[in-house]
């Protein structure tokens, strides 16, 4: 027995760490690459997986192990960190038995399987079954969490996506947004009225073009292609593992636009995986942050930087050569016009920088209602549409550009969608700072050089995995908390030139 | 406790049977999908995997609990079929360490990794630590699973992969051929030389049209598109699970036929594991038997069936409007000509019926010399090319080749080989039954109508599973046991037109 109580526990993460990258893996290609027929096989393969994780994090033993690394006095901050991250998992664990994690795992399959029919159908009522069930589940778990951890249930489920995140605080937030966005957008509106309007580029462009193009532009961010891929999926997102990095989008050939801008999105998403410490990969300190972290990265790239006006004035030619483009669509300005243009509509994926938010906050107001018991499943469509005519003034025409648009509550993800707006925030919150500290970055960007910024990024986000929580990195990375004025000031130099 | 002993049997192989599923698909993306630097963490994952996997095979009251079931009268003759299964497999798996298996599993990754970049720089030498090491492992391994089983080393090997397979047999068969086939090639080529010579069809062939044309014909052999892929990888195989077939091949844009003729042999492994029992899924008993049944269904379809002349007088015009092809090469006959060309060559997977025996035969006979310690590793490239001048009268210009040229040995399956031969002479055998016992199998192949044969192949081979042994399976199929007398005639009538 030469190896220490905290080597043991790395050890065991090791493994666990692994087997829980295979699930990555399997999910990938659920999405990704597998036939409709293997439905039903996979289910059983990642309820095998999360069984085997589940009972490993909860073995008789581990509580002594983690108690006698916890008095040991001669390990450094990173160990540190990693022991904290192993108790919090190992309480969220045991909160919860092996058969209701096999049963959420089920339940969650089942239930994104039907919604990949029940969507395009816009069939609310014949999802209702699975998504009841579902949610009873996740509810089940919740409040398991939320007892261990002295939390309450919202509370409790968001904590999974956002550590030590709080409805408290996301309501300050999401009011005051909600407060000054409506007259906000308004104006936006009514100054885009004055601007000469957008020309669409003609099409068709073909998938290989622009897939093409997808692949050059995440080479100038930085994306590293020995370590990734790029493939379709009707859900675009980011899978795979930190050394394999498996992105997705989906193709329109009348719009490249719309694809491009999500590719560079998850391009963001992708260089915050790569860019975790490698010393320490497979521990639970080495992995990626909470979901605002995430978003903030993703979003650094796309809002922040790709849609601004240096890194258009860079891309328009590269799009012009890719599809044999000329006139004035293909123009910098015209490009930056279309990708910074403000328009309230129905789908939240397609949503402007400006009225992304209310999509939002409409849908964490009703993950409240439910969870809270104020609304039932029945009356989510009902509810959906009343919010988005008070918050956007439109109302969806059926529920498949309402309540059934995206995956996250049918694959069992309540409690997530805050994390969205609050990445938006952190993320211009991050890239002002950065600006500040290396006045090389923005030049950079306006030649295609994203070396400086990713320096920064990896220095004051990326390499510190989980050995800070979602606040800390934020005030040690920007000398302050989260403060929304950051992003206001961004609206209104982008939108209304209040620079 | 109302389950009983056979029926917690079940439930622990289902589990199991689902995380070697999940190991499967692993396997497939590897090959497939993988960028090269996701090799380290999917090697980590897949020792993980096998690590859990060994471990619930080798739980300390497995023999108790088999002991019980195997005591319970009431079981069906499929149940005792899994009790033998599992039993079987309990032997195998004790017989080996955990640590061994890991090791092993992280040897072979290793090996055929360096094995990517050793054979197209024709480099035996820089291989050889890996082989090595690797053939230590699978020795040690071979003879740990040798003394559980009363067997010497070679035959252990051998029956991981043809059950109940034996070198005392196989030596009396390939001698046989050894013997036959020399004279009958000269027999064959002198033949040939009085016929038309093969006209090659003209490309180019984009790999897109040739994609599209497998996929056709895979169709109609009745390959279900919703429970399987069409794929690209350097050394084609059949991967994925019952419920999800994964096939992959190459594609050479300056010659369609190769790649067509590979994709339709995979889609005879396909459809063996598409059509193995439903209701046996999970379960030991529910999986493919031997390689030898295995190359039977792949060699049936691609050599007894598709290279014939009823199916490419169905064909020929099918991959004429593909190509937009036209004149004298794309006629039945000069495709029947070029698809039953007999020559003489270095390459196994490129080589013809006739021929391939020697191929086998040499890496059988030098498997042996190494495994008995009458021959060591740094020798082999010489051996390799001096049984190549005996048995084919040629030699290799270099070891890619050569020795280097299958990835078999370098990813750890020694004793693999003679089951290509043992299925090509199955093949023949089950083929000429059905023929016999359903008179409309053959008249359905020459318009595409592959139902007949399926339904023959789904009740006398893919249905079995492992009820019965590879040998029991074609006793039962064909009322006799392997007879190399069906093959001989089969290549005579073929070739010599000796009907």
């Amino acid at each position: 027995m030469s190896t220490t109580p905290y080597q043991q526990l790395e050890n065991r993460m090791a493994r666990l760490g692994a087997l829980n990258q295979a699930t990555e893996v399997l999910y990938w290609d659920m999405a990704a690459m597998m036939p409709s027929g293997g439905g039903e096989a996979r289910a059983e393969q990642l309820a095998a997986l999360n069984a085997v994780v589940h009972s490993m994090m909860t073995a008789a033993d581990l509580p002594d192990l983690m108690d006698a690394a916890e008095a040991d006095v001669g390990l450094d901050a990173w160990q540190q960190a990693n022991l904290r991250e192993i108790r919090t998992r190992w309480i969220k664990a045991t909160a919860l038995s092996e058969d209701l994690v096999e049963a959420l795992t089920r339940a969650s399959a089942a239930c994104e399987a039907k919604w990949r029919e029940a969507r395009p159908a816009a069939d609310f009522k014949s999802i209702l079954p699975q998504l009841g069930e579902l949610l009873a589940l996740v509810m089940e778990a919740g409040q398991a969490k939320a007892e261990k951890l002295g939390l309450g249930l919202h509370d409790a489920l968001l904590d999974d996506f956002e550590p030590g995140g709080r409805t408290a605080d996301i309501d300050i937030v999401f009011d005051d947004l909600a407060d000054f966005l409506p007259d906000f957008t308004r104006q936006v509106l009514d100054a885009q009225a004055n601007r000469p309007s957008v020309i669409k580029p003609d099409g068709p462009f073909t998938v290989d073009k622009q897939r093409e193009l997808g692949q050059r532009l995440m080479d100038v961010v930085g994306f590293d292609f020995d370590h990734g891929r790029l493939d379709v999926n009707l859900h675009p997102f980011c899978g795979g593992v930190p050394d394999d990095v498996r992105i997705t989008t989906r193709y329109d050939e009348t719009d490249f636009t719309s694809s491009l801008m999500g590719v560079l999105h998850e391009t963001g998403h992708a260089m915050y995986e790569m860019g975790l410490p490698a010393e320490w990969r497979a521990q639970p300190v080495g992995q990626s942050l909470g979901m605002s972290t995430h978003e903030s990265q993703s979003l650094l790239i796309e809002m922040q930087v790709c849609r601004s006006a240096a890194f258009l004035e860079f891309a328009a030619p590269i799009m012009r050569e890719a599809f044999d483009g000329s006139g004035p669509a293909w123009s910098s300005e015209n490009l930056l016009r279309l990708y910074t243009h403000v328009e309230p509509g129905l789908i939240r994926v397609d949503a402007d920088e400006v009225t992304y938010p209310a999509h939002v906050i409409l849908r964490y107001r009703l993950e409240k209602a439910v969870l809270g018991g104020d609304l039932v499943l029945a009356d989510l469509p009902g509810a959906w549409n009343d919010g988005m005519k008070e918050l956007l003034g439109i109302t969806p025409p059926s529920d498949r550009e309402g309540c059934l648009q995206d995956v996250h509550w049918y694959d069992g993800a309540w409690g997530y969608f805050p994390t969205y707006t609050l990445g938006a925030m952190t993320a211009a919150q991050l890239y002002d700072t950065a600006k500040q500290a290396d006045t090389s970055i923005e030049p950079g960007i306006a030649k295609g050089d994203f070396a400086p910024l990713m320096t920064w990024l990896r220095t004051n986000v990326h390499g510190k995995g989980r050995s800070v929580g979602p606040s800390e990195l934020l005030s040690e990375a920007t000398g302050r908390p989260l403060d929304a004025a950051v992003f206001k000031k961004h609206l209104a130099t982008r939108y209304l030139g209040d620079g």
